[in-house]
């Protein structure tokens, strides 16, 4: 039995991943009377004075929505609300192991931006914050932008969540080369959500605050039709918008193209795109991240053949996994925690230096911490519920 | 202290009252791939191949949302979305601890019933069933017609539920005084969301099926104004349309006028509006429901110094207490159990049969089951799924 049938068995059998349960059981007629009418009427009127409150008696401080339309879930694309319920579910098992967070899924059946938005606000008074889940770019782009008003925070996971897990790969593989973070030649293959969201993150593009983030050097983000550049007629504003910042020198062509002589190469993109002889072609100790799922750009073997120094994946099965996992449980506890309204590019960083140096001595076979270390998220917690403080 | 001091202590210690928790624990890899990617993939596929599939594979066949704008809150009125969660955590409570079935609260920020039935519809994917909760009348009723159609049950409790156990109620005090059903002449005293849906159901409007519905003889409906008739002015569309079945003779009068010689009194107003006296102008073995939350429309006392046969309240420190926990948790279950797409008028009354039934001699102490026994939300499932089979 394969993992996928063993999948299908475990989930007829529980029908359904999550339960919502009562916290205290109700034995009588008092215990009712207290979280129930007549009782309940106090906090309620206590809320209405201060809604501040409603984080000292409810749910809200400590509940997320995992908020998806269904429009572009794990590798499996666009395959609506309903279908997608699944991978929200496990996302909220997530949040509960790692961070002690209520998290619960809502799947719209909708995917007009506009619409999306609307929802999210009316949804929110019971909500601490909103995981964006799934979401096809550009619209998750404006969605989420959009949003950053709401009060509590709001966070695209698929791009932020994968940006900030792999920044804490590459800080540990630029030490493990010994290259200064600041000289690396990128190449970013892939520009939906998250392929972009690496690339303003790797290149301080917002607000990150200059201080503290130290861009690479070279950065090169390519599409499906190659290397993404001034001329190209056939790019989006968002895409457009990555040249301000990026590929300054103004290449152009494939991808294979773009990693010649580069340090580093990220792939968010489709499987079996390289092999070992595209590996000879970069720089000295080449840094690979295949992040593509289930099949990477390149595999591990394949890419040390040909002279890698390092390699990530999307994989559980391989070392090195870039996980989203080791990111948002973290980062919501620690937002919710500060009452953050948003949360901040420094909030993002934090995240990122805290899951790197949770890796002491980085090597080709961990410069990434294991997805399942239970520390990670409180750590993470810590360090972005300080930048919150911080940066608010 | 007071029950009020009590709950706000016992708020503030939980910090809301729900959790949603993992049905299994993620030890390991292997079960992180069983849950999560790449092993969710599986029923991801076959939901979207098969959307039927989601009841087997997700929360969905076993999770309601509990509806509110927050409009119309207990007694407390329009305290909004977020001063409203208490109340909706305390009924996830009772339907997980009555029913077994998974609630959670959907507190929206908006008043606008076009953007409430938008959300709702847009929410709906995780959900097997919609419970519609203090939102104020007349919006109520149009909010629950506009989303009958949703293909899932949507039930506006306040409205149903405060029916449900009134009839259920009703039927066990004409057997106690000994007077036939059909002969009975009522009188309701408040014209808002469960007045009206009470006169519905004692006069079998909608579509109750005429051979197991059996309706009062007589009914006046009053509200602060006195009796609703033909010739008032000052009476919306939700009131105008009961006249087509309530107050055939056009009585007009004050409430005070309409008990006269009734058999029963149904408050559904504001508390201390009748004294002894006025119980002493009804017909013989009158029957009071004073259901006016704290303080009801006459106290049991005063109503039994008046000649009352049998008095029930909202209220928990008193014997019948009407109380919708009777009645929606197992008008659930048995819906969801059943698929069904609407609470049909079969469906209710199988549930308001089978709340009466648990009680097998009625008595002036009972005439309504305690709310705290474990039986009835199951019994009464039981009747609502067969009768949803009946009537789908």
């Amino acid at each position: 039995m394969d993992i996928y049938e063993e999948s299908m068995m475990l989930h007829k059998q529980l029908r359904g991943k999550i339960r919502v349960n009562p916290k205290i059981d109700l034995h009588d007629q008092h215990e009712l009377a207290l979280v129930y009418s007549p009782g309940v009427a106090a906090p309620c009127k206590a809320i209405e004075a201060n809604p501040q409150l409603a984080y000292d008696y409810t749910i809200k401080g400590n509940t997320i929505a995992i908020v998806t339309d269904g429009s572009a879930v794990l590798g499996l694309g666009n395959i609506g609300a309903l279908a997608s319920i699944p991978v929200m579910e496990g996302k909220a098992m997530l949040f509960k192991r790692f961070a002690a967070l209520d998290a619960f899924p809502i799947c719209l059946d909708t995917q007009d931006p506009d619409e999306i938005i609307a929802t999210v606000r009316r949804i929110a008074p019971v909500f601490g914050g909103i995981n964006l889940e799934d979401i096809a770019a550009p619209q998750s782009f404006y969605i989420e932008e959009q949003l950053q008003d709401l009060g509590i925070p709001v966070f695209h996971d698929d791009q932020h969540g994968t940006a900030i897990v792999t920044l804490a790969g590459l800080i540990n593989a630029a030490k493990l080369v010994n290259k200064p973070f600041s000289e690396l030649k990128v190449v970013i293959n892939g520009a939906g959500a998250a392929g972009i969201a690496i690339a303003r993150m790797l290149k301080c593009v917002d607000d990150y605050a200059g201080e503290i983030c130290t861009p690479v050097k070279e950065l090169l983000i390519c599409d499906t039709k190659g290397i993404i550049h001034p001329e190209r007629d056939d790019i989006n504003e968002s895409k457009r918008e990555t040249l301000k910042w990026s590929n300054i020198q103004r290449h152009t062509g494939t991808v294979r193209d773009a990693i010649r002589n580069a340090d580093v190469f990220i792939g968010v993109s489709v499987g079996d795109l390289l092999n070992r002889e595209d590996i000879r072609t970069m720089a000295t100790d080449p840094v690979i991240f295949a992040l593509a799922n289930p099949t990477p750009e390149i595999m591990p073997d394949e890419a040390y053949a040909g002279g890698a120094a390092v390699v990530a994946t999307g994989r559980s099965d391989l070392p090195n996994q870039v996980n989203n996992a080791l990111g948002f449980p973290g980062i919501f506890r620690g937002a919710v925690d500060a009452r953050a309204t948003r949360i901040t590019p420094r909030m993002k960083l934090a995240a990122a230096y805290a899951i790197a140096e949770f890796v002491r001595e980085p090597s080709r076979e961990m410069i990434i911490p294991p997805t399942l270390n239970e520390e990670v998220a409180w750590k993470v917690a810590k360090a972005v519920k300080q930048a919150a403080i911080e940066s608010h």
